[in-house]
């Protein structure tokens, strides 16, 4: 059970406590669910106004909150913050001790740094170096010549495929698959061949991926993932892809082959992506939209829409084609009269 | 191999058997593939017509049924129903005897129920509780604190993250993955920060899930499947979802984070739902539609397209989008009488 | 490492080489970041203008290249396939000698062909039988009755429910699962009904599957995936489809039940597909097109958008679409003078 008390919790978030500062807190919940010993917090005028009726037994609030109840409040500049790292020290998990499970597999020329927590049934290749204090699931399965930095986690049932490169605290959610094949073949007479995928994947420190999600190995070369990218579920990243630093990509959307993503883009979910299209940085392409092949969404632009257009014009067309009907109305009084 | 004679298939689906009652089934078939030692039905009337033809051994028919052949035919009032239960007693296989593989990895405080059959090289963490007569597949992956109900089955490859509930006779397909994070950042400065997701999973009774979807936990609270729920493969659901009960969704549709989704609703494959949206019960959501971000579906409302639109709307815009060529042409000839 | 003579390369793809028949290449990289031990090709007239500048030890180039350098070159008309080829030898893994890790849990009444490599922790069970010279990963889970035939890879994590056949030189990805039950469900009185899956998977001889995509087996019969298919990664294959034979499915396809596709049909990424929806052979599907339940695609056909259209009407219906507005004022133009 996790227990802090308020001037802890005020501590840890930077804030200004205000109320009986040794309550002892065990959880944190939303306004509307929290209880006398949970943390909850308010960060717009709606929620502010939510919290008045809140039983929450600690309020994280803006500095502008106007007090005038019985609550023990924190005040922040930024409440979504400043929560979010109070549930990081309420929850935390005592680190465990470095361990390897006795069942873990690992090829004698590989390398496992300290403080690692290696499952069961884990395997690890040949040549492969773990960083330290790594923590790999029950049922991983790392190829050979892969390089993991430290603090790196991958939950369990992660497969890495041979030669990948991960950078430091990478978290890596159950079933992703780095490093299978890039999906290259070529119609030769009467059936495809195979385009062998002889590169490699390279994901940068800080780099989080949902459960389920496949980045695929390159065909020549390295498909990238950039230092502090966000990768939601069943998200697909095909070969040679280059995506930037701190991208966001949603769930469900897919990257075709040699696809480029400048820094800080956001992706929403199930979008598809064309061929070497190219994303500039600070795009934001909106769910389900589709980019043709070699399209080019450009630097801090909002696109939408199959085929994606900039948000403005897309909005414009939905607007139009929902008042074709009292078009052709207008064409048809026009008809009488003419 | 299953053997049944044609008396104890009439008895298991409750239908009145015409012809020999003796002859031995062992197998079920499509009225067209079926042979003399096979089961088959017909539900509607075409179907009926082929059965006039069908070499099976015995046929699945609707109480109107004209028999005037050489067929042993059981007559029901609802054939598909009827041959469901049928097919269920066929290739029921016989209950394997509780058994814990030894080389399930099963932590000392967690508690397996009696009659239970625990693969290979799975693993069950601390405090976790499995009722009696559930099968965990092999390289089952289940953290600690986790609850699974009576008569569930886990096919192989099924991870469950910590503290997620999971009620009786759920089925959970090979490479499902329940309880992940749900996807929560913050941009702080010029990097993402993770809002830990401290929340849990909870599937109601009767809940089937597909291959390789996924069930991600809340940020707070629960992400909540209700009772009788079947999804699809490959289908996410964000953090905070509620899923109501007897709920259908197809294969791919996403999720985003707090939807909510009322009973008997219907939900087609590829679909995407925006967060918040709340989707009535006994909604239709067609294939592929787009529900956006806080859109709410009616109760009993069929939508389609992306946005969703009411069925009826979507499909007057779509046949004006085909229409268009013939308005311009109006118009043209217009200008020329102007 | 990988060590090919320019020579052995030119024999190896059938090329005529001019130049430096000694040089030694050690890998293979793109035009312009291959260096002088690496071999790269060029294959349009784009490509031959770069290979100009191209620092590679050896060039894979169409015969019509005009050399006029110091550049060791092999002639061949099909420079994309021999640098396939090319790369598949240097890039070959010696072949390990059979080895079954004796952590693999292999049911006794299965058979394993000679010169198989199984890996740790795998399961096999009752009755299964694996071709010759197969190779297992990590952590596979294969059901009872299972067929694999001769020189079929399963990369780690792959799973195979019962009964399901798999032909020979057959490539599955991390992730995959196949044979999982179809989604098939009757809603009978207030809950959904199973209607038993007791069909099959079978799968043709060179066909590759890509990571995390799932195969269902039949409600009855089987579902087919004919030879020489390839599937990209996240693919969904409902129960009871019926795909050709040298089909390309990209990722994140659907394809809903009973659906069927002819050889060489060619479907984008993101594309669903409609219950017994019939794409004929040679069909062209775009990328997030959506094929409506029972229609239609005809052989060698090219179909867009959602739902599918013939290409050239779809491109029509886009273009009008954006000249909406346009019409629009000519309408008023029109009022004006009326």
């Amino acid at each position: 059970m996790p227990a802090l008390t308020t001037a802890q919790i005020a501590a840890v978030c930077g804030g200004k406590l205000e109320g009986d500062s040794e309550r002892l807190i065990t959880g944190a919940n939303t306004l509307d669910q929290a209880g006398p010993a949970e943390l909850a917090f308010a960060a717009n005028p709606k929620a502010v106004e939510q919290a008045r009726s809140s039983r929450a037994g600690c309020l994280i609030v803006p500095e502008w909150f106007a007090a005038q109840g019985p609550w023990t409040v924190i005040r922040v500049s930024e409440p979504r913050v400043a929560f979010a790292r109070a549930l990081a020290a309420l929850y935390q998990k005592p680190r465990p001790q470095g361990f390897i499970d006795p069942t873990a597999r690992i090829d004698p020329s590989a390398r496992v740094g300290p403080d690692c927590v290696i499952g069961a049934y884990v395997t690890i290749g040949a040549h492969s170096e773990i960083g330290r204090a790594c923590s790999i699931g029950a049922g991983c399965h790392i190829g050979e010549e892969v390089y993991i930095g430290e603090d790196s986690m991958l939950h369990a049932g992660v497969t890495v495929y041979d030669r990948v490169r991960i950078g430091a605290r990478v978290v890596l959610h159950s079933g992703c698959v780095i490093g299978a094949d890039g999906f290259g073949f070529t119609l030769t007479a009467d059936h495809y061949e195979k385009f062998p995928q002889v590169g490699t994947v390279e994901i940068g420190d800080d780099v989080e991926i949902g459960a389920n999600s496949c980045v695929d190995r390159a065909a020549l070369g390295a498909t990238r993932i950039g230092e502090g990218t966000k990768i939601d579920n069943l998200v697909h990243i095909a070969h040679n892809c280059s995506i930037g630093k701190h991208v966001v990509i949603a769930a469900q959307t897919g990257f075709s082959g040699s696809v480029t993503v400048g820094d800080y883009a956001v992706i929403g979910g199930q979008v598809g992506v064309g061929e070497k299209a190219q994303i500039e940085a600070k795009a934001v392409v909106g769910g389900k939209a589709g980019i043709l092949v070699s399209q080019r969404v450009r630097a801090g632009e909002p696109v939408w829409g199959i085929p994606a257009r900039p948000l403005k014009q897309h909005l414009k067309n939905l607007a139009q084609l929902n008042r074709l009907g009292e078009l052709r109305q207008e064409i048809q009084a026009l008809k009488r009269k003419s």
